[in-house]
């Protein structure tokens, strides 16, 4: 057996190969391995073959072509130091091999690398690649700020027996900080000595909290991007947005590490991330559930709500957690085409399909639609700086490029703006109430479906804009909404939202629940056949 | 493109290939699927080459061999199902083809599987596999019962500034229960008010507690099995036992999940996953840091102590928690034959190179060694029983088949056998640290490397009441000891053990590093080439 010398570290490694190592191969995978040490992009391209069949995958996403690869590449700036440990080579003939490395970080993390090398007109190049590793930390942080085996039990039994939950970081768990997504704020907090309402209520039903998830900065965002703690991975859409502001039970429920998330919907903050993810997610009606415990951002529109990747479980959920008898949300489902129309073309056009295909009646009430959706914006924003404004104005720079210029407007609100403002929500309330009587509204969840991680930021506010338009209805009228997984668009899901009258969350979830299962709708969790 | 049909779940998939499919291939793909869905173990052996070099990795570990991958197989009972999102095939030749599979698990996690196929002799067969997933979990729960980004922040700056603490589940962390290994204690606790005494002087000191982790029951064991937690990866050796009863926090530091472990050592709890993981650790001089909050053993002998990764770590841990002036530990090493005798063969001999290496004299000071076995065990059992017999009275069953027995033996003690036990211990702790004074003794940390985590339960506990007479001298002592990782027996790690003068714990640290550094050792750190 040969030693090749350290090319990535100090580290000496063992060569394990079956046959006559064929002329260049090593010589090619060491200058890959030096290429990727300096994070020497060109060289690291030219060791793919210039295909559209070459591939890279990391466990769970797949890259496909040259070109895809180099975009990754240049943009992820080069990987953290690792030794090889064990060289793998099996030779498959002159021009064919396979080469695996097992990886080892100096921070502990475990890896393996495999190449299929191919050798063309005198030249190694690497056909498809496989890279996995064991994570040098005890969890993602990008999604949880804690986490345990469970970090707390269930304090009963009953209908969510077995559940588990990721809790938004907005709601007190006891023994731990509530941080609201910024870690300036967590540091000023004592442990709690309680649960929230909506956490104890979960765990009186024999739920157990698998964690605590992270949040927007002070929930004020529906991105999902935390400048802090990072942003969750979207497992539905790994480059694009995970949406929030319930970014992280949201994130976890999608991967699997929780059943059930429990999230507060202001303006959008559950069903946003359940579309951009492909969940189900209920916005409960205001006031329906004890918001006791709770990190507030805007009092006359914060609601509670949950995540789940099924109808059933978010039913056991909102069973255990609101009043038992509650009005029913009609199975008359309606659309009103000037909200519908809000959306992006794709979005609308998948959209109308699927409200054709569940029957829905289309309504013209007429609403003040921008006059309404000013005063929500405003009577936001005057509550989010009643309730943050004196703890931001102590603490500068604490908050991120994105929320930061958000709180800055709202500290320029009057209080005779909010009191005009409030004036028009309350007769919107009303207004929206009653012209929806009898029937359950339907509309996109979102004007558009992810946008990509790497937008600027102009056009995630503008995307942020867009969506708020279709959120804001059901928010400035209190009503429950529940986002449904049922479009794809562009092979991104987006979701349908069901309003119902208040006070129907239960019967809301049911009947979106059965309307969907008896009609052929888009479901993004079912690949299409190319 | 082509529809193949559902073989593992009922999802849909999408095939992607860049080439006409050669005869046979997709045919064998679908036979190994559907081998796997059912675990018929023959098929799935068969559908690998008969080869030394057929190769099996999971990202961390590689299997060599087509007999390796078959016992794997065998032992591993199927796997859970997943679904297949998308095949990518890309045909290389008439003969030879890779198929990567991105999988999606049910809970949510998602997957890669890369296949090279190969026909030969008109079958088409796996060459070499690399299989991948993300994990379902928040954590990995054989290893932390909670964790934290962090859990616990720092309290203060220090030496310890940045260092992350994986601390053993019988200190108080303050907002959790204590669990002592046991879930059954740990849901009668009520939630720490305040952190142990050595919690606290980590976090003083800069550091922050990244989480809690496992513990053996009641740390009365040397194994790292826990019957309710399951068993932490040793990741210095996947297939052998991590060592315990600091089996958690031994683990997460040669993951890389923290850099230093909290732990405690009442007859070898920090030195044998030290030899195990092929890390350093260090047990305090007994009664030198104080063990207010934290669940005893027995306190005749319990003592707190670290590991690291490196030596400059635990030294750091061990200036910033324990008195600052000390005794030194004489550079002057000593062995004693009938003591580092007791060791295996294999270990003793790799032992004995080492201490020529280092210039270790030989000393006969005609120890007892039986008569202090005896006793130290009937004190060590009798204080076990004190301190946890009345709750194991009180809840038959919560005990693993390792750690019950051994409570049911302590119950048996008298109080007079443990006075005369008592008296012996006393005896022997001042003749030994008479005759060790002036030099610093090394012996063998452990009888053996790790044993097999498949080996049977007597094997294991003759394993450990031969690794026991090696460990409990230092121990029944009272003194400070440091298990280094020098050496490499058949590839597997195995420590050296240096015991120095009573409050001699930073020194000793000093002098094995400064003796080591300059002293070639074998490193298990360091593969040998082959």
């Amino acid at each position: 057996m040969t030693l090749i010398g350290p090319t990535t570290s100090a580290t000496e490694y063992r060569l394990d190969a079956d046959a006559p190592l064929p002329e260049g191969l090593l010589a090619a995978f060491e200058r890959y391995e030096s290429a990727l040490a300096t994070n020497d992009v060109d060289a690291l391209d030219d060791a793919f073959e210039p295909s559209d069949f070459s591939l890279r995958g990391d466990g769970s996403h797949m890259l496909r072509g040259r070109d895809a690869i180099s975009s990754f590449r240049a943009a992820r700036g080069g990987v953290p130091g690792r030794a090889i440990e064990t060289l793998h080579v099996r030779v498959l003939s002159d021009e064919l091999a396979i080469i695996i490395a097992m990886l080892r970080s100096p921070r502990g993390g475990r890896g393996q690398q495999t190449h299929v090398w191919r050798r063309r007109h005198g030249a190694w190049r690497i056909v498809a690649a496989h890279v996995s590793s064991t994570s040098s930390r005890p969890l993602d942080t990008t999604l949880w700020t804690a986490a345990g085996d469970p970090l707390l039990p269930p304090a009963g039994t009953g209908a969510l027996d077995g559940v588990t939950v990721a809790v938004k970081d907005l709601f007190d768990v006891e023994g731990h900080r509530v941080g609201a997504g910024v870690p300036a704020f967590r540091a000023e907090q004592s442990l709690a000595d309680r649960n929230a309402a909506a956490v104890q209520a979960l765990v009186d039903a024999g739920a157990s909290v698998a964690g605590i998830a992270h949040s927007d900065q002070f929930a004020y965002s529906l991105s999902g991007i935390n400048s802090h703690y990072g942003t969750p991975t979207n497992p539905a859409a790994p480059d694009r947005i995970p949406g929030g502001s319930s970014s992280g039970p949201a994130a976890a429920v999608a991967r699997g590490h929780a059943d059930l998330g429990l999230g507060t919907d202001t303006a959008g903050s559950i069903r946003v991330p359940a579309s951009y993810q492909g969940l189900w997610g209920l916005r409960t009606t205001h006031g329906a559930a004890s918001l006791a415990g709770t990190v507030p951002l805007a009092p006359s529109f914060d609601a509670i709500g949950w995540l789940a990747r099924d109808a059933e479980t978010l039913l056991s959920a909102a069973r255990a957690a609101l009043p038992a008898a509650g009005p029913t949300a009609p199975a008359r489902l309606v659309q009103i085409h000037e909200v519908s129309a809000l959306a992006s073309t794709p979005v609308r056009a998948a959209f109308d399909e699927v409200a054709g295909a569940l029957g829905a009646q289309s309504i013209a009430p007429g609403f003040p639609l921008e006059e309404w959706f000013a005063a929500f914006r405003t009577l936001q924003a005057w509550e989010a700086w009643q309730a943050h404004g004196s703890w931001i104005a102590a603490h500068p720079g604490q908050l991120g490029a994105d929320v930061a210029p958000r709180f800055e407007a709202a500290a320029a609100v009057t209080a005779a703006e909010a009191d005009s403002a409030r004036a028009v929500v309350e007769a919107a309330r009303a207004e929206i109430r009653e012209a929806l009587a009898g029937s359950t509204l339907i509309l996109p969840s979102t004007a558009n479906p992810p946008i990509r991680l790497n937008a600027v930021q102009e056009a995630i506010d503008a995307d942020r804009a867009h969506t708020l338009r279709l959120t804001f209805l059901a928010s400035l009228a209190g009503l429950p909404a529940l986002s449904a997984p049922l479009l794809d668009v562009d092979g991104l899901p987006v979701g349908v939202c069901f309003v119902g009258p208040a006070g129907s969350d239960v019967s809301l979830v049911e009947t979106a629940r059965d309307l969907t299962r008896s009609t052929p709708v888009h479901h993004p969790n079912t690949m299409e056949i190319s």
